[in-house]
């Protein structure tokens, strides 16, 4: 066995010349077949120990990739003064580069798409605007200012911008916390706006300092549980527009909510109310169907809530079914929204709790938004810059709020909606915005006698989309524990608040994060026969272990957290190796190699660790060997001194080259 | 080349005959030398697919791994019933398995042990209790009752219990935020109790359900920085006494600190005090210094407080100088521990109070405990439990809080001086406790005239120790976000308060973990010239690029917190290279290769990534190639169906594997 590179001069490639090479080939073709596959790597190389890099050019590097990892200064380098000066404009206003190739074969996709999604969107809007306890008009408010500013500075081609129903939900719930929106509609409206108001400026914020990753930290698991919790329980609350039920529950959980509704069973059903609501469900549904069967026909569907919204109010204003007890939407002011700056709440007790309610909803709504945005993105193979795009959400939401919207985000539906129209800019969220502003202007009168029921048929069929079972079976099929998180915020938001099914949701995603620190895992290793290569025993149950030798890999950075667990582990696998061994009379472990391959990082308390670990294997007559330190791993040991401690010839490249060295001396010993 | 294993039946031995050996090794013999080092593994294995685990063996082995991770079962494994019952009681008491070879000799090392840590608790309990603003008595109470209960139930044979000077200071801080110890000390007196009593069930609770890993999660760099700065704030406190100010701030940050103390440089210093203080402190440093220069004479340092207290006493009761405005201990109560049961806050506004200062405390002065009881349980190299380590203080404190003690754990210079005086078990506790009996039964009246300098004095000397310069030295060079940490938790406590720097400490632990799973490191691979290994290129610059082939290595597990920024980096380093490719016209990338080694778990959100990191690869020509997936990635590759989607022949055991077989296909191509 040769053993070169390693107690020689620093150079690696000082020892590669052509002469060795030639001898140890010669020499391979000696040994006998068995030991050719044992020792295939005749020459041992040194590890690498990088360059010291300066601590500047460290820490710089890490703040990049941390908040510049797509690096969005890319295109400015080597760039003119003039024409840096119009890639940031066109950085904050996206719409100044599209729109130079905008033409008409792409407006006439808007068009189409705008106009669906308009369609969709005005009695959605309506809806969505009684589950955050508002008057109906700030719903359709908040689809027509909101979508105009993200046209401008929104880089998504595909979005459809307006309020939806989960934050619509979540927005209602916290604000009626705080203030009773039937005792006190006018602090209601202006605790709403002061949360909007802060809702983008959250959403500013964390796109301007480059703090988007935040919202990675809730995981897909755990929007799936949510969503589908939401959509159960926005469907539950639907239940007093559909069955005509006058007085309802405040709460959101399902048994009270259920007690609400079979508590009134006897006297406060209304049967025409039933009927009218069941009959366009039912319609609705249908619409829906045809529209997944076959995606052209995804205009049935689109178009549905619509029609049925034409019909019942033609209904009911025919047969008067409104003195039958039929509750209708009476009111819907007439006009573009007001101006509302001086309704936000800038100082007073309201304006911590506006603060605290915008920001949980904000960041809600950057979650849905930045979602849709990616999806989309991929599918049409386009980049998206997350933070851009908060900062376009969270300014759509600034002007909102002093424009009397409430929190508008990207909606699932309708974008999807959108793309499948053909949507190919932001110009169609520009068209439903129009229609909406004419909508405001000429047909609100219309709406009064639009019966509630219909509103609450749309608004179920529209959140029953949000119950992804599909993707729940896949969740539980790859990740049990993420499967957990998706099932608490689920029964938690369904069976107490949407709040607490949130905090569920990222107390888990933590939690297994931390827990994945805590207790990483670790394997034996064997070597696959016919090769040099070794893995985890139990994954590869062919692979042999070597005698005299214990090899362990360690599946985790060594952190404060974990070094303790790992060492104890460790000592752990040796002690049931050596049992094992005594029993069957076999010669007792004299290595123990630590595969750190994916050791990416290691702190003081891991080198402690380390420290500890060497120490006690000297105690039982094993030497410590490692093998495969990474970059950062390898500067550590050094600075630490530790690879003096167990000496640099115990640090190897491979496992291979690691046994190779060990073995032959065990070999002569046994 | 040969490609085996992979397009064939599901047995990867099945092969491996012989026959199909022998033809590959002639194969190689016949080609050129230069080919010969690239395609040194003729046999590609296959990437096992471990057999699939139930669901309740994966659930119970991780809620093992987690919170029996030290097995503490093993050894009733196959044991009758009554050996059962009796390793039980061992279990719970210790003392019963190490008294039976309890000889003579043990109790030489243990008596002059006892001795000594007794002369040295003595007077820093006085001090200590001053610290939590209890009277003098409290603390020796406190060095009795507590090192008893340990000596029955504890597993370090090192460990010396009693007050401390963190926690000490630690409990009086937040008990001041509450009560004003002048104005309500008997109220004062209860909520200590109660915390106390609340700390001790905390403990409990943490090791009886095996939650001991949650003080990992204060990281051992946090904790330097914790100490040092409770050092330096509790030396500063020192200084009332030190100087003998009479008006002296309640508030503990050395801003605070230093203004009381100019205010009353002129009107307030006493000089008589400063010039006993000042000679004894210069003793006892000195005493410090000679005990560490020569191991031998530890004991020198030991007794050298007792004797300052005997000298400093008996010359103040000789000159009186306690009418030259030299402050005095004047009154410890005579006695041992009086019941206090009756005295905890069992109802009322307290309770949550105290229940909250106890769990803090608790947990710090567990950290402190598990601390000492590691570090000399690994020089004497046995076993500590840290779980069962913990039920054993926090009954002690519980009981503590009954009998008139607060908070007692493990002491940092009392430990090392037990350890060094040669104690051999926790008898040596108990001799300590009968010398703090025979104190308080008989010698309190003789600390009357005890001046406070001297007691401050001595807290200073004690406490400097605290102050682990060398550590922070290490840590600096070992990590530089550990540094940050440390330095953190350092000025906070200093210039806040000890919350405070408690705060920032666990903080920045926390982050660091978080930052770690959000941003994880990857790395471009090369071959290593004459190997088969394919490592980073940054740490070994040797190493060269395949053509047309990118290897990426990411470095860990693939999260929900992370899974997008890894598939758009790994996207950029792909762009990166076809940028450089382009401007030196060389091919372009026709295989990007992820080497999944260190990529230890995947989740849902990962698989999605690695989904779309495939597709917006296909959109570019380019071919994912995973390589070592390890055995629970594989797993969820299956179950996601990922394998299928990118072909199960893209997934190699390893790089090299991997590489020959995406490189003669270029080679073609070319």
């Amino acid at each position: 066995m040769f053993k070169l590179g390693l107690c020689e001069t620093d150079s690696p490639m000082a020892h590669n010349t052509d002469g060795e090479m030639e001898m140890k080939e010669m020499d391979i073709k000696s040994m006998s077949s068995s030991q050719r596959h044992i020792q295939y790597f005749p020459y041992i190389h040194k590890v690498g120990v990088p360059p010291k890099q300066d601590l500047f050019k460290e820490f710089t590097t890490t703040v990049k990739e941390t908040f510049f990892a797509d690096d969005p200064l890319r295109h400015f380098k080597d760039q003119p003064k003039s024409r840096k000066v119009v890639l940031g404009l066109q950085a904050v206003f996206p719409i100044l580069e599209w729109a130079q190739s905008y033409n008409l074969s792409k407006f006439r996709g808007d068009l189409i798409a705008g106009l669906t999604i308009a369609s969709l969107c005005i009695p959605q809007d309506i809806g969505y605007a009684k589950l955050a306890n508002l008057a109906p008009q700030y719903g359709l408010y908040s689809s027509f200012v909101p979508p105009l500013i993200y046209a401008f500075m929104g880089s998504s081609r595909d979005i459809a911008i307006g309020p939806v129903a989960v934050v619509s939900l979540l927005l209602g719930t916290l604000l009626q916390n705080q203030i009773d929106p039937t005792e006190n509609p006018a602090e209601y409206l202006r605790l709403a706006f002061t949360a909007t108001f802060f809702a983008g400026i959250t959403q500013v914020t964390l796109g301007f300092f480059r703090l988007g990753f935040l919202i990675d930290f809730l995981s897909h698991a755990a929007v799936v549980g949510f969503m589908a919790g939401a959509a159960i329980t926005i469907s539950l609350q639907q239940l007093k527009g559909f069955l005509g039920i006058k007085h309802f529950t405040k709460k959101t959980d399902i048994i009270s909510v259920m007690q609400s509704v079979f508590g009134s069973a006897h006297h406060g059903w209304n049967w025409q109310t039933i009927v009218i609501g069941a009959t366009f469900l039912a319609f609705l549904l249908v619409a829906k169907y045809i529209g997944k069967k076959n995606n052209k026909l995804f205009w049935v569907p689109a178009i549905a809530p619509l029609i049925s919204v034409v019909l019942s109010t033609f209904f009911v204003y025919i047969t008067h079914a409104e003195k039958q007890g039929v509750q209708i939407v009476k009111h819907l002011e007439k006009g573009i929204n007001p101006s509302s700056v001086n309704q936000i709440y800038f100082t007073g007790d309201y304006l911590l709790k506006g603060f605290r309610i915008g920001v949980v909803a904000g960041m809600i709504a950057l979650t849905e938004a930045v979602a849709i945005g990616r999806t989309f993105a991929a599918m049409k193979d386009y980049q998206l810059d997350g933070n851009k795009e908060m900062v376009a959400l969270g300014t759509m939401n600034v002007v909102g709020s002093m424009t009397s919207c409430y929190i508008a985000t990207g909606s699932f539906s309708r974008s999807a909606v959108n793309y499948m129209a053909g949507c190919q800019t932001a110009v169609s969220n520009i068209i439903m915005s129009c229609v909406v502003f004419l909508t405001l202007e000429f047909l609100t009168p219309l709406f009064k006698y639009t019966p509630n029921a219909i509103l609450s048929s749309i608004i179920i069929s529209a959140v029953i989309g949000l119950i992804d079972y599909e993707a729940m079976i896949l969740i539980w099929k790859i990740d049990k524990f993420d499967f957990v998180a998706c099932m608490g915020a689920f029964f938690g938001v369904v069976f107490a608040s949407v709040e607490i099914g949130l905090l569920i949701a990222v107390s888990i995603s933590f939690a297994k994060i931390l827990l994945q620190v805590t207790r990483p895992r670790t394997a034996i290793l064997g070597r696959i026969p016919r090769t040099n290569v070794y893995r985890n025993t139990q994954q590869y149950p062919e692979a042999t272990k070597v005698p005299g030798v214990l090899i362990v890999r360690v599946d985790s950075a060594i952190y404060f957290s974990n070094s303790n667990y790992i060492k104890e582990r460790i000592l752990r696998w040796l002690t049931d190796e050596e049992e094992h061994l005594k029993a069957e009379y076999l010669p007792k472990i004299q290595f123990l190699i630590v595969e750190m391959s994916p050791i990416t990082d290691i702190d003081t308390s891991g080198i402690h660790a380390l420290e500890e670990l060497h120490r006690s294997l000297q105690k039982r007559d094993v030497q410590l060997v490692l093998s495969n330190p990474g970059q950062v791993v390898i500067d550590k040991l050094h600075a630490s001194d530790f690879a003096n401690l167990i000496g640099k010839d115990k640090i190897f490249l491979t496992v291979a080259d690691a046994v190779a060295t060990c073995s032959p001396k065990l070999a002569e010993e046994i």
